[in-house]
């Protein structure tokens, strides 16, 4: 197959940009989509060249198929990059890409639908050998069998919409009393969210934490892993705070899910970058939850403590190229950790905190990497995810990555709106996250907002006034606060191991 | 010794943020110094306390010995750091620091006396067996002895001030009969410049490209080199792009190089980080040049390439500490490129561009660090050096952290002032740059002003009036200029290689 020439990158904000930085670096023309309110976006401006697609809402623009093929035509561009959301797991966007002759950056249509059916990746990874939590090994179609399966594994029961995703149509059934109900409300729930009301049931697991594994496979049967990441730290469902590798993971441990990540990979004939996500338990047993057929918000975090692009990986194997190492010259080079800087207020409940985005200063030096798609002087708005960025550290250990990233959040200006930098501020400074002792709980059993640092420059307007007045008297502003980090040195560590 | 519990930075701009980067890191109060037109300066804001010492010129603040002592006693800190320029190659200084009890985290005043002498350097490191270039061993005292020896070695020859640096006091002789009259002329300028009119003569020597060795050295009798850094691109005898590794140097050569770098900080009994520069010629001959007893600007390329933070291990060092590994611990892994971004006019011979920062968007991504000592909304002034900040890129191959720094470099937004963002875009452009064939005469032998291409937005005012108008058509007003990089990739390099 021929190198690729031009790229359109049918997405928005950070993870445009970040398509749009590969091709640059790879020589490789960039084209970016946009809608109204998007025209000035940083991913607008940075790419080479870009096409209007419609108004504020996702329906009218990134996800209507027709424009985006229409935009890739109209520029000549050989292949698209979905980026994550949107399009990205769309099966029938894949395929009308291959139809009409352009290079989907991603996997073949059939993955996409088989991962993306809850029961029948199920199925398929228990064919393959993978441990999935106790339960129906199929979707529930007869209640007194499910009825038994239940009572055989014990409660809580998890409760699951087969076309699901993001918590919707999930139920904990704590007690036998409250199980047909519970199957009932999750049907309706799946029906009214999905349009499909097929449901399967689990083992609700104790204390779960949420380790996945990044995987890349090429066109020519290798599949290689790029280690793991712990995704814990989550609030409705999603990801706030990600680590790179996982810090409970025994290294027999990492490569037996290593092993069953790449067979639920060869299971569905992967091609591309994807990501098995394992759920594990008290005892350090895994389960398999799903495959997410497209590049992770949480990427970063792997491209810094392995040194791989997954980008410029996903172009190579689009190509038909072959990957051009094997799996023993990856190795795991420190710990990095990566916060996402949502505009939501984590006072109250992380809802939506949009407005003109008045300042945004990113931190900077060394070990720190800002994904960025807004600007200063930039609206954040409902239509869309409300994240500001993603603040990436590395350090040579676990506990400088940690204390780097507090002096990262800690340097953070932002004001406009409230963002989840106090909440991972907390969440860092908590002796749950500092002892590597948390699970996707985390949020219920240990966040209590009052205790919450306030960013410094939340009211901007004080902000200014004091620095226009000092600036007159020949005095700092400079707030007198205290370091947020224990005195808590490892010298000996501030250097790298480059091999863990 | 005891751990340092407050550091202050006798410092301004970049290199005192970075210092206070660390310290947060290390758990580690910090005390920022300011003068008047720095008071809202990021150093200063980050900083857990600052002093103010005074107005704009650095001889009535940064230079003054009692203001800066007496800030440290003030405000409890222990120790201090210099950082570079200003006290930071003052023997005074650190012998004050040391009578007052206060750590100076840097080399005895021993030390940086004896390298602060060029000629005295110069016989302490050929007493030690380190090539000199061909010329006076020592200063030159006889006029007829130092003809003889002009002689010898050949025409040109460079006549150098004992107490220089920077240029000043320096002359190329081209023939014989310049001789005497360059002597005096030199002479001249030294006595005025330094109120030393001592000078010395050596071999200029052809294609000269300028080759550093980093090293750290503990107060346990351990020395070691954190590789190797190539600061060749210089205008106005000043670096102003640099990379790590040299790519010119063969493994042997390093070793020797890396050998004769850990002699000369033996030979003069050095604790902390230092750098020994050399001059490399068309042969591959080395010749040492003169040795900082301090911290670089470019220290951030080693710290890519090798992991260390050399901040962290000069503070290690200055407690008493052992290094905590030994040389083949260290390894260089990739490539890492800094260009100094200076508020300057790289088209009329890199004079200063003073003026207000209007707009100060640092890029983001992958492998980018930016050490920045300014913000959007502060002015740039003649009062101090003119950088904005140090934009530092890595990348696993010397080629990819090119393309990459040239994507950084494009991203790059800054408005308000001329910078030298064009001038480096055209020197990683060059073919001289790309095949690593270049040497200090880049400037003079390559560099036409009227290729550059002037960045996007420049003028900025209409660039707003373009986005104003843009944001209401639902049009972008993202350029549509091609990328700036060949379409020259290698795939295959595309990971890191974790050992060179």
């Amino acid at each position: 197959m021929a190198d690729i020439k031009k790229i359109l990158v049918a997405n928005r904000g950070e993870i445009a940009l970040r398509v749009i930085h590969t091709c640059k670096e790879l020589g490789i023309e960039s084209v970016a989509v946009y809608s109204r309110p998007d025209a000035d976006s940083p991913h607008v401006l940075h790419a080479d060249e870009s096409v209007f697609i419609g108004e504020a809402a996702s329906s009218e623009s990134y996800l209507v198929i027709d424009k985006i093929i229409d935009a890739a035509k109209q520029t000549g561009a050989d292949a698209i990059h979905p980026g994550y959301g949107f399009l990205s797991e769309n099966a029938s966007f894949s395929e009308r890409c291959e139809k009409e002759g352009i290079i989907f950056i991603g996997p073949k249509p059939k993955a996409i639908s088989l991962m993306g059916d809850k029961t029948e990746a199920r199925e398929l990874v228990t064919q393959a050998g993978i441990p999935t939590p106790p339960g129906l090994k199929s979707e529930l179609k007869d209640i007194e069998e499910a009825r038994r399966v239940a009572d055989d594994i014990g409660y809580p029961i998890l409760v699951k919409a087969a076309a699901g995703g993001g918590g919707k149509g999930m139920r904990i059934v704590h007690k036998k009393e409250e199980f047909e109900a519970s199957i009932k409300a999750a049907k309706s729930e799946a029906r009214n969210a999905f349009g499909d009301d097929r449901i399967y049931i689990e083992k609700y697991l104790e204390q779960p934490r949420h380790v996945e594994f990044q995987i890349i496979a090429d066109t020519h049967g290798k599949i290689l892993h790029v280690f793991d990441r712990e995704c814990s730290v989550q609030r409705r469902h999603q990801k706030v705070i990600e680590e790179a590798p996982c810090a409970i993971l025994t290294p027999e441990l990492r490569s037996k899910m290593a092993e069953a990540a790449i067979k639920a990979a060869r299971a569905c004939d992967y091609i591309g970058a994807g990501t098995i996500e394992f759920m594990v338990d008290k005892n350090l047993d895994f389960y398999f939850l799903e495959m997410n057929t497209r590049l992770q918000v949480e990427h970063p975090v792997t491209e810094m403590i392995s040194g791989v692009d997954l980008v410029a990986l996903q172009i190579l194997v689009a190509e038909g190229k072959e990957l051009p190492f094997e799996q023993d010259d990856l190795s795991i080079d420190g710990h990095a950790i990566e916060c996402r800087i949502y505009a939501e207020d984590p006072a109250d409940k992380f809802l939506p905190s949009t407005g003109l985005l008045k300042k945004h200063r990113v931190p900077t030096g060394s070990g720190v990497r800002v994904d960025a798609g807004v600007e200063e002087g930039q609206k954040i708005t409902i239509n869309y995810d409300p994240m500001i960025s993603k603040l990436s550290v590395h350090g040579p250990t676990r506990e400088i990555a940690r204390k780097r990233m507090l002096r990262a959040l800690d340097e953070y200006e932002i004001a406009g709106c409230k963002t989840t930098i106090p909440f991972c501020e907390f969440t860092l400074n908590h002796p749950a996250f500092i002892n590597a002792e948390y699970d996707t709980h985390f949020v219920p059993d240990h966040f209590t907002p009052e205790k919450m640092q306030p960013k410094q420059d939340e009211s901007d307007v004080a902000l200014a006034a004091a620095l226009l007045k000092n600036a007159q008297s020949g005095e700092s502003s400079g707030t007198k606060q205290k370091a947020l980090v224990d005195d808590h040195r490892e010298a000996s560590q501030w250097w790298k191991k480059r091999r863990a």
